[in-house]
């Protein structure tokens, strides 16, 4: 085995905290050598810098860098550790635009350093499975239902009814990188409503009807107004009936009723998602897909918004 | 020389009788074969079809298409094309969402036909006089001004102001097709705002604000409601002065006042166009860069939209 890969968080909010710091913790892969955040203090009583170019002066050994800064800021911060040649692990989405992830992948090619644009929920224990019986399937079509209550998920979250904050779409490119993940085919959008409160900029829901290349229909129902249970489910109708991927993608259901378990070593999101950061690093590659972020793009495009009652929380 | 490139124009409607059948004409490369459009008739006694089904089944020979349909139908008839081998000339903007332009580029590879999506702005000619006088200069700033009168230039195009319509981006593009080939460094949308009357889906005006990857400005002002002169500029400020680019790309002059000559051969927007796809395809290579197209949807993204009043023809 290699060297453990010297890696230091930017942004230590509540997923830093909560996710990134247990998933890093138990893998061996990787060595926790500093944690550079705005507010705060140090973790662990490792070293602690403000912002990267305290990082970058300190002269400390750093290999990689995981940012999980809003994404407003997080360009700048990564085509600076780019710069260094350090490997870069994205939080997802990997941009505020999809032009700007194209120059972070370019950063990357010049320096040789690898980027990863990570999509949590890729990582959920149903998908990898739901992709490998899917691959040998007559598809016949798909539909993503994705609804939530904003209030309870997204308390006090105002960047997020904001221009660029992406509204429901914020959970909803998770389903996204799920489907586009589990398809055999490339699918596009043909039609898209969002439904706009009068008094915000991001969309509170939004129906989508994709293709995919062999003609088959995706639909998509994101909501942010949902009361009582919850639904983050994906039913893909085959030739051998329906496969059930619910609870964000962490309970697969065949159509004969059985529950694929996961394969070994896979245990959780964030422990996938750096399970394959190292990957990616030890092969001197990158893996940057940005087609979730794209299809959210493609439906702010194409989508025709409906001014909906004002969201007050 | 190789033989003519049979060709066969699909879409018959204004852009394709101005713009593509006398640059065909002009062209040895190309041989036109055939025309076929739901609506009207032959041309030049050649076969004429309802649609690109029946072209087919007429067994003709055909090696390429031109694609001057509206962009809600092209992608059916691209991937109908690719799959039969022909090369495909996608008239501007290359697709209705950026998912389906991906979709298209996989079936060329596919295929190992040539797919052109064209931009006939980088064709005005001033722009690859432009493009490498840029080169070696250090650049300050540019500003994009794109101000035409909608009533003058888009009379009667309710579709342009529906969702996925694109609005003032409609000829924004061509801006943005301009700027993304003549400036050394790839940029990004850093801010935008949108003005989208409140009778329509589609913006009228947009202000963007960029960043090339070496921190420089780029400004670009789009408005349908510009009445008496009409604007289609471009602006570089450089360590040599400031480089002008009027006349939607047609004119060209540098700091001395100077206003270089196109290079031989490049003889209008069109015929440039024709004469790249040619090469496209000798080459057996494709020419897709989404970029404008890409930049449009960031800013659909990122825009903050504010209504304005409403749009009457």
């Amino acid at each position: 085995m290699s060297a453990p890969i010297r890696l230091a968080v930017i942004g230590m909010g509540k997923i830093a905290h909560d996710q990134h710091l247990p998933a890093i913790a138990a893998d061996p892969d990787f060595q926790l050598v500093a944690t550079v955040s705005r507010h705060g203090g140090p973790v662990d009583d490792l070293p602690f810098f403000p912002n990267i170019e305290a990082l970058i002066e300190s002269g400390l050994a750093v290999d990689a860098v995981a940012l999980c800064t809003p994404p407003q800021v997080r360009r700048a911060i990564a085509a600076t550790a780019l710069a260094q040649g350090w490997h870069v692990f994205l939080e997802k989405p990997p941009g505020a635009t999809l032009a700007e992830v194209v120059t972070l992948e370019e950063a990357a090619r010049a320096t040789g350093a690898s980027l990863f644009a990570s999509w949590h929920s890729r990582y959920a224990k149903g998908v990898e499975p739901a992709r490998a019986w899917l691959a040998d399937r007559r598809i016949d079509s798909a539909t993503v239902t994705w609804r939530e209550d904003v209030r309870v998920w997204h308390p006090g979250q105002e960047w997020i009814w904001a221009a660029g904050g992406f509204g429901v779409f914020d959970p909803g490119i998770n389903a996204l990188s799920i489907v586009t993940r589990i398809l055999p085919r490339p699918f596009f959008l043909t039609e898209a409503a969002l439904d706009v409160p009068s008094n915000r900029q991001a969309p509170i829901a939004a129906r989508l009807q994709f293709r995919d290349t062999a003609g088959v229909a995706i639909a998509a129902d994101f909501d942010f107004r949902q009361e009582g249970p919850q639904h983050w489910d994906i039913v893909v109708e085959t030739d051998r009936g329906p496969l059930r991927l619910a609870d964000g993608g962490a309970t697969l259901t065949l159509p004969d009723g059985s529950v694929p378990t996961a394969a070994e070593g896979l245990h959780g999101e964030y422990p996938g998602l750096y399970a394959r950061f190292a990957a990616v690093i030890r092969a001197g590659t990158s893996d940057v897909d940005v087609a979730p972020l794209r299809h959210v793009a493609d439906a702010f495009l194409l989508g025709h918004r409906n001014l909906v009652e004002p969201f007050v929380e």
